[in-house]
């Protein structure tokens, strides 16, 4: 078709080239990322470059440079991670349980295969061995090469980089962990992970790997005002019947457009600690600089507000393997 | 064109009218709000219908019936507020003012025509005057009629509604209010609201109308992580140039796609109130009961993450009359 | 949540209220109609107002007011007609075969509800009579109030409007018509229309209803180089089976994205009509000036591309009751 | 963040893997192109795959894999060519002039360094020369490596590439041609190409520049029945006041959204040809089989519909060094 021809030169008989009274021209974002985050929502940021691009047995992976989010990992078509804010789930979904934890030398990490949550965990001293379990080798490979921020984690002589399901794996081992983190796609029923939130899971494959004061942590999908009743509430609740001590937390991703939740379980108590004692721990704990947590945002990310608070107290559904939530996008719901 | 013309029925000689293996139509959503966020961010979401629409002098109103949010208010072009989630944002603007005062009894919101930051501080059973003061009557007329939730708030008679600038009203009274509410627009240069946040509007029109004791408290635009620069901190940091003591706050609101933010601000202390002192406060002094805010709720909304708490201690921006900030969408940045 | 409220009042100890080196605010378009064609083609355009709405048994309706193509009907969130460029449709689908008909007397629209089709029929000074029968009287009472445009149609003695499944209507009446307007929505597996478009139809309950001379004209869905083999080609070649002579025929309309196709058919034959003898019978025989249709627009809509004419004299498919195709959007493929 | 992790193991105690009534996951699409073709008009498709990126020194380089138009070559975010409907443009732009010619031995190409032209001017068996003369080196490379289509065309010893201003190359060159092809952007103020519209380009350096029974043929921009005065009506009109015989044709290419419009233009008489005759002289002298082009369309193309050649009468705007017209999203106007 057409190419543009510059033709800015005139004969002297001509005059000026360029008629006045011009605007410059605006170039226009042509290419959009969309995902349908419910029915009839849409979160549409522009994309410059596609990056790098995969694809494994499970899911197709992409990395894109995104306008607002800087490099974003998606991974079919949902946005997995971006630069620009995943160290408020990275650091949300590792600190708060290794920081509860007494001494933690052992974390077992059900999927990120991503290598963030590694990496976080890593920065503890304490920390002897991270075992990352994620059943997409072709992610966990992409992710090695192209997220050069794990880079170092992903090196690591105490990654342990297994590549099975995390329910197998857990299920063939006999050793013990002190925090297992899941760190997996939100369960809904006929996806890939619905197995790994049953009450039957918790009780008789994730626990028996847990060591005396070991604490679950797990990503608990949408806690935000609107949406905490997709899965949230319901992994709450699962979590409820299974384990002493569960404790919910919640914080905003923008990348995600609403607030994300996770929640830490265990059969030993998980008190309240100061903002003071908080800060000390990470201090002494932890190597470098964290970015989004301390002993204040700590504790603002587990008060949760009266209107989430209710409706987590008020469910009553458990994940079975005959019950589940529908979440947008994601199979359909078997209803109660 | 073409008219649908079902044709169902069949004569005794034609086999089922429907042919086999059919599948039924899903009807799809036609008609999309979409708010540009930022130059590459855009927030979708479906309409299902208009409900009322109005034009002012200063702007299009439109009511319409959202698919994810109940119904939206929009203002040119920009959503405002949301039937599903506005009490986030309502209540988080009225009540840890009106809480952490002895006894507040005459308030005035700069703007708010909506007529929901009344209703919320109408419930305080000691207030025995709103002044609700907005520029634009079609606004405030098209609310009055159509949103139901704000009537009785309308027709109270506590509340003296005035049409006026805002800046012009405080100068032209000689009362003093025990807390002045900033429900305005963000500032930004050229817009209709920069004045409303300069350190010269505080000092010398705003602070001779508070009385003894009295808070500010302001919007203050968008506080997330990654956009909490934009005017927040500014913001929070003329404030700080002009009053004792500033408190900042945030709470997600989902359908800003955002975290965000407001600022208490006074010349007298505002001590921590803990838990049980906010729920104790909530429980003699306002009517009804609140969906997000109780004392767990303020604690939440008062610890700002470390990410914020650093760019906020760090800012040095002042809004006066020849500085401004940029927020997309509006008007032109002056830069510093 | 926030209102605009403008601040342009400065007392005389203040600089000039607006800042320097602003840019004035661009009104964005926030309201988009939004329509698949295909899986992924999107045809989008602003809509700036809601006009009228309507729901009948079958359909939502609207009409809205859009930036492109002026008002537009909107049927099940399906764009049925612009304003900007109705008259291509309407111009295309009636007057070839009413200028081809020696003497048109009386006319039967299937479908048509719209009012324009007959609007265009009425304009030829022969016709003494125009069955308009479509199903949906809301459709019906909606245009007939809303589109101005059509009012003396709908308002003329010579119409008769019957609410009516069209094939049950021409099954009834005993009377026979010189032409049969097909204005009906493309056939489909399961969808309302499918059994007018049949080879037992045209040949059982269609054919019947013709007069000696008569032709039949439909609408034939989409006719476009990319796309004349979702329906076009079918109904072409059904009609061949079932009619001696049939002339297909297309033209662009704008607002519909594509090239669109209409078919004549007739047990008698349509010989060509030279450029100056169509001229001269839109002279003689229709009120008004045509926008679209001359003698040579005539010539121009009847020869159609050699990527087409292949197709079409290769199709093999044909509308019966067992068989169908399928077009996006509407109900399921039943595939031969 | 969340890496799937499939989990359809179960051991021996636990039921099915899969809880019943579920339904399978549809992949959404996430990426999408978006063109701006009117301010309120966007034309968007799904992407799966972007192929190559490059970039010169003037526009931005993509060929993408698109769901409805197979490989999309886009150039500064404005769609150039599609693979499934290039044949429409490169066919209507060659074939009609070359037929018309009576020996066409050599070819001057403006733009056209896509290479498809090329491809089909030199599909001529009496050609002996194709000046291909781009200005934008990297478009040429980009195209000669990718675009397979055209590889032989690249390849051709009668090809003779030339990267310069076609302007500045025609004004250099002292031999004539048989044909001038103007394959270049649309006219606009500030814009690229506009320098070869005007009348003084045509009259002073092209017209020279053909031989005697020498034929321009341009592109002429949207065509269609809400755009043909954008740009088309002005070129037509230009060339009209410079050349004796001007022939407009247009056809409707469905990847760009709308009818597109080509001109004729010479000092000899350019004798309508019967349908036969032009079939007779593609056989004689094209090289293999055309898609779009045969006599009948060659006809279609060139009987303009009666609002489009009304327009065309009366339009009386020429480019001059002085005066331009709009077209959305390249420059501004400055109107006369």
């Amino acid at each position: 078709m057409v190419e543009s021809n510059g033709a800015h030169v005139n004969g002297a008989s001509h005059p000026a080239s360029k008629p006045a009274a011009e605007e410059p021209e605006r170039k226009k974002r042509c290419l959009w990322f969309e995902e349908e985050l419910e029915e009839d929502l849409r979160w549409v940021f522009g994309v410059s470059k596609i990056l790098h691009t995969g694809v494994s047995e499970f899911q197709d992976i992409e990395l894109v440079e995104s306008g607002p989010f800087g490099k974003v990992l998606i991974l079919d078509g949902k946005l997995q991670s971006a630069e620009a804010d995943e160290f408020v789930y990275h650091e949300s979904i590792v600190h708060p349980a290794l920081l509860y934890h007494s001494n933690p030398k052992n974390v077992f990490i059900m999927g990120g295969g991503e290598g963030s949550t590694a990496r976080e965990a890593l920065r503890h001293r304490s920390v002897e061995k991270v075992v990352m379990c994620d059943i997409d080798e072709e992610v966990v490979n992409f992710c090695r090469k192209h997220l050069t921020v794990n880079a170092e984690a992903f090196r690591s002589s105490r990654l342990d980089l297994v590549i099975n399901c995390a329910r197998a794996e857990l299920e063939k081992r006999t050793e013990q962990f002190d925090i297992i983190i899941g760190d997996l796609a939100d369960p809904v029923a006929g996806g890939p992970c619905y197995q790994l939130y049953t009450k039957s899971f918790y009780e008789c494959i994730l626990k028996p790997r847990l060591k005396e004061g070991g604490i679950l942590v797990t990503q608990g999908g949408p806690a935000g005002i609107l949406t905490h009743t997709e899965v949230y509430s319901s992994i709450y609740n699962t979590l409820r019947q299974t384990f002493k001590y569960v404790v919910p937390y919640a914080a905003h991703v923008p990348s995600y457009a609403d607030t994300w939740g996770w929640i830490m379980a265990s059969d030993q108590p998980i008190p309240t600690m100061s903002v003071d004692e908080t800060d000390s721990r990470i201090k002494q704990r932890i190597d470098g600089e964290l970015k989004f947590f301390d002993g204040q945002t700590l504790s603002a990310t587990m008060a949760l507000n009266k209107h989430v608070r209710k409706s987590l107290a008020a469910e009553r559904h458990v994940y079975t393997e005959e019950t589940a939530r529908f979440i947008h996008g994601h199979g359909t719901a078997l209803k109660m």
